[in-house]
């Protein structure tokens, strides 16, 4: 990472010396059109922050794991799973997710969805659901239609 | 701090459960018209994020210490001091601070000037210039102009 004081935006969130990396490695999980930028990940910095941008009909893993999520949303429109709930969520909204959550976020199908996440340097892995797993989840109807897997 | 997971923004850059704070204690520090509210200071997670709004022709403190800040400019303009260098700053550009960087966020006179500043969640004091040391910084034309002390 550059250490540049300041990393000026070039185009909407896109900024210079900041690589657009994908999301995941391709088969490693279920997603689609997401990309990640890592902002900072500095060596006195307990976080890293990242910005996610879903394309509009992508999603990001149904996944969990232990450490959290902040997230500010940064552009946009969509919907997020966390728990048990669905949200619509847009600019500025701010969305935690906690330790062992089910999360997952969706862009719209006419607009992208571009979030801050900032979690802990030193995390675990995440979860996919196991069959089990998702067919409790699933059990509420609304998650049903809601989740990409 | 509120544990709901979707907190929506109410108002620009305000938002249900967060409240609005004092950016230090009056008197503490020298600094002009600057509001403080944290987003996100959660027991699992290493560091806080939280929002600062400097109002036109405010500023924060002219200050340093040993954490890092790792800042988003989400509103407005203005010039941001960081070490020996002011640079002007916009939406969405990135501005890190280094480790014990002189640094003051000073807003426009006509525009406020908002950002995200991530933090380690345990971090040292900040230190105020001594007359020694602010007379070395002012030894650059630019610097001395731009300061607010």
């Amino acid at each position: 990472m550059s250490a540049a004081p300041v990393r000026p935006q070039l185009d909407a969130l896109r900024w210079r010396d900041v690589e657009v990396l994908s999301y995941k490695r391709e088969g490693a999980a279920p997603f689609r059109d997401v990309t990640r930028q890592v902002l900072f990940d500095l060596p006195g910095l307990a976080c890293q922050l990242r910005y996610f941008e879903v394309a509009p009909g992508g999603h990001t893993t149904l996944e969990r794991h232990v450490h959290a999520h902040a997230v500010v949303i940064e552009r946009g429109r969509g919907r997020v799973l966390v728990g048990d709930a669905i949200h619509d969520v847009a600019p500025h909204d701010l969305v935690h997710v906690p330790a062992l959550a089910w999360h997952q976020f969706v862009a719209a199908d006419d607009a992208p969805l571009g979030f801050l996440c900032m979690v802990n340097a030193e995390r675990d892995r995440p979860q996919l659901p196991t069959p089990e797993e998702l067919a409790r989840l699933c059990a509420d109807p609304a998650i049903a239609a809601f989740v990409r897997t």
